[in-house]
């Protein structure tokens, strides 16, 4: 009858603690995405494992924990692969099981459809200190709005959110795939080569100017192209003239709208923001998903060495899925990086701290117990949090130990001198 | 590239309707729960097999999604049965999550542990109307607490959270195992037999008095002991003097504290609920699992046949399994019973009416975009729900499938006119 004690490799218990800031987290993102005009909703867990292999996953598809065939299907002697023995598979992300959701339901939803998804998915990662292998993820998209509103409401929502968390001094990263490519182009690279070109881009925060230079000339790019493409990263500014420039320069190569639409989700976002941060253009940023079409978005913080949330417009992926085009666009907020970042702060969850605790005697009669219970009914139905213990020998201990939960007030009920 | 659209067998979509009404259950449910102390906790949805397959779970345990294993541990080749291949599954309750959490954890929990756990759990049933393979399960316990204020807590808190929801005229059946046990020892049926006697006991509401008797009778049991054991019966009433008269009849069979504590908690809770609702003692109620030490107790409503919850003592489970007699005693609400209930009702989400679309021109100039930004920023800081749409051609089909959705209140802006 023993048991193992340990949650599964990979995955954890979560304590009273960090459980009442995700609680207080989730409350929060839920309300102030609400009050943008989010509708919450939910998938299974569990995915056909056709919809999990369709290739939109990427490397996530490789972590995918699949899910046994039952009864009269399962059959062991004749298995020859996975694929024999398995049907479904726990979601790698939110996003497949969106497509799939919209496609089912599409009918039934508002046009445009402002989604809010909060959900844990599991990869059977290497397991490594602070990632897990079931982790929360929060994603909001909206499917059917092929203006920029969808990018401006996106990056408010979101900023309004880790405003009232705190989260101060952080940069939204702003850029724009066609920039990306309208960049390459100019500068000479053949369409083919965009994306290695992309993935050495990436590495400037990290290997800089020189090192990008570097790395595109062994790669064999033509140093005429080399020059000509870092020349536009030394001159831009990472702000609205910095995109101005761009337009300027690459002229033709850059569908007309694409900077006028830039300046407009920076500028709108800038003023009438209501957090602590600055928005950057950032010529710079790839972010990995080839699915990206248009505007891509990074959250920086400085407490945080990388991102902790990004998303981007992908006006393509929906229809691949759905035979329908729907333009597309979704931010994603890094839910466990975030909870991580509180713990470490010592978040301080609002009214917390108005904790009470009534300590009763053991041998409490049963008519003074009604009279304590009273009491504690009227403090709840107020909000208050009343815990009702029964007093331990040790009492200055078990006070002690409700401290650290955050009991602040007690009072003391004895059955020989408490007359209710 | 086409995709299955319907989600895996057995399991939903959760549309924008029903989810508002959940986010807005598990929220109320988190606040009420908190008032009286008790602590929000999690378990990984995935468990070790071994667990799930400790013999707690009964007919759960058939039912379990298991989880292939991964990398080199997978040998389909020699692999002759189910066990072979899978190293984990999907939790089919929280019950047994949360026995190995406390065993893992207790070092690092309060004592007592007053603990909140809501999640999904999964069980392989056969699909039926209602019923999913997927469901949320929300259940209280409080560990380590010897006493009958865990009873009166756990009933408080659960029928607290009921009235909040507006739930009615709902009963509180309460027994106790060894009642049970004692009115079949007091009969004269022997000990083995008890438990074919309770599960015939069971369908007194249904077959009635008489077919009780006849269903013990064609079991064998001497008739002397069958009519002694429905003369009790026929005499209890469904209150505290119920209790008395057995106390009184039983005399020895009946541990002395048994009676006095099921008054104590009747008593108690009548007269401090802040619910509409009655206690009733049930000594026809059974509950199924053998587990159940103490009281018993179950909720049934008349809007629904079926009991909506219930739950008990349970004080020699978590010490089978950490070989540290615990205490324990839990109680569960049926949360997707529950939600079904109020979608058949039409339950209105307060505040949920109060919501407001502007709708915008397309073309709207982006120095005036940014005035209407600006006025849905302050209506969302006081908590109104704004949602910013472009407008249609069809602005009257599209204001009526907004009201559909909740919205109340139109502002319209046009970029000729809206001067900001």
């Amino acid at each position: 009858m023993a048991m193992k004690k340990k949650p599964v490799t990979g995955m954890k218990d979560i304590l009273p603690k960090e459980m009442a800031i995700r609680d207080y987290c989730i409350a929060l993102i839920k309300d102030t995405y609400k009050t943008f005009g989010f509708n919450s909703m939910e998938t299974p867990c569990v995915e056909h494992i056709e919809n999990l292999n369709s290739k939109q996953g990427g490397e996530n598809e490789k972590l995918i924990f699949k899910i046994l065939k039952r009864g009269e299907k399962l059959k062991i002697d004749e298995a020859k692969e996975e694929l024999d023995l398995v049907d479904g598979g726990l979601r790698y992300d939110l996003t497949v099981p969106l497509c799939r959701y919209y496609s089912n339901n599409a009918n039934e939803l508002p046009s445009p459809f402002k989604a809010l998804q909060m959900g844990n998915v599991w990869r059977a990662d290497r397991p490594q200190r602070g990632r897990y292998r079931q982790f929360m993820q929060c994603d909001i998209d909206i499917l059917g709005e092929p203006t920029i509103l969808a990018e401006i409401e996106l990056i408010l929502a979101t900023t309004t959110l880790l405003g009232k968390l705190d989260f101060k001094n952080f940069t939204i990263r702003i850029n724009d795939r066609r920039i990306l490519k309208a960049m390459a182009a100019y500068s000479g690279f053949a369409e083919a080569d965009y994306d290695t070109v992309f993935i050495i881009l990436d590495k400037m925060d990290k290997i800089g100017l020189n090192g990008v230079r570097e790395e595109l000339l062994k790669e064999g790019y033509a140093e005429d192209a080399v020059t000509k493409y870092l020349e536009l990263f030394e001159k831009v500014t990472a702000d609205i003239s910095g995109v101005q420039y761009l337009k300027e320069t690459l002229g033709a190569f850059l569908p007309e709208e694409v900077a006028e639409n830039l300046k407009t989700i920076i500028d709108s976002v800038e003023s009438t923001k209501s957090a602590d941060f600055k928005m950057a253009f950032d010529p710079t940023l790839v972010r990995g998903m080839s699915y990206y079409t248009g505007p891509i978005f990074e959250i920086s913080m400085d407490e945080y060495g990388g991102s902790v949330g990004g998303g981007g417009r992908y006006d393509e992926m929906i229809g691949k899925f759905t035979g329908q085009p729907t333009p597309a666009c979704g931010f994603s907020i890094g839910f466990e990086r975030i909870i991580m970042l509180l713990l470490e702060r010592d978040f301080e969850i609002p009214g917390s701290k108005n904790k009470t605790a009534y300590l009763i005697d053991k041998k409490m009669p049963s008519d003074k117990l009604l009279k304590i219970l009273e009491q504690a009914k009227q403090a709840r139905a107020e909000g208050q949090i009343v815990n009702i213990a029964i007093m331990k020998k040790n009492k200055k201990f078990q006070k002690d130990q409700m401290i650290t939960e955050g009991y602040t007030q007690f009072e003391e009920f004895y059955a020989d001198s408490f007359e209710g």
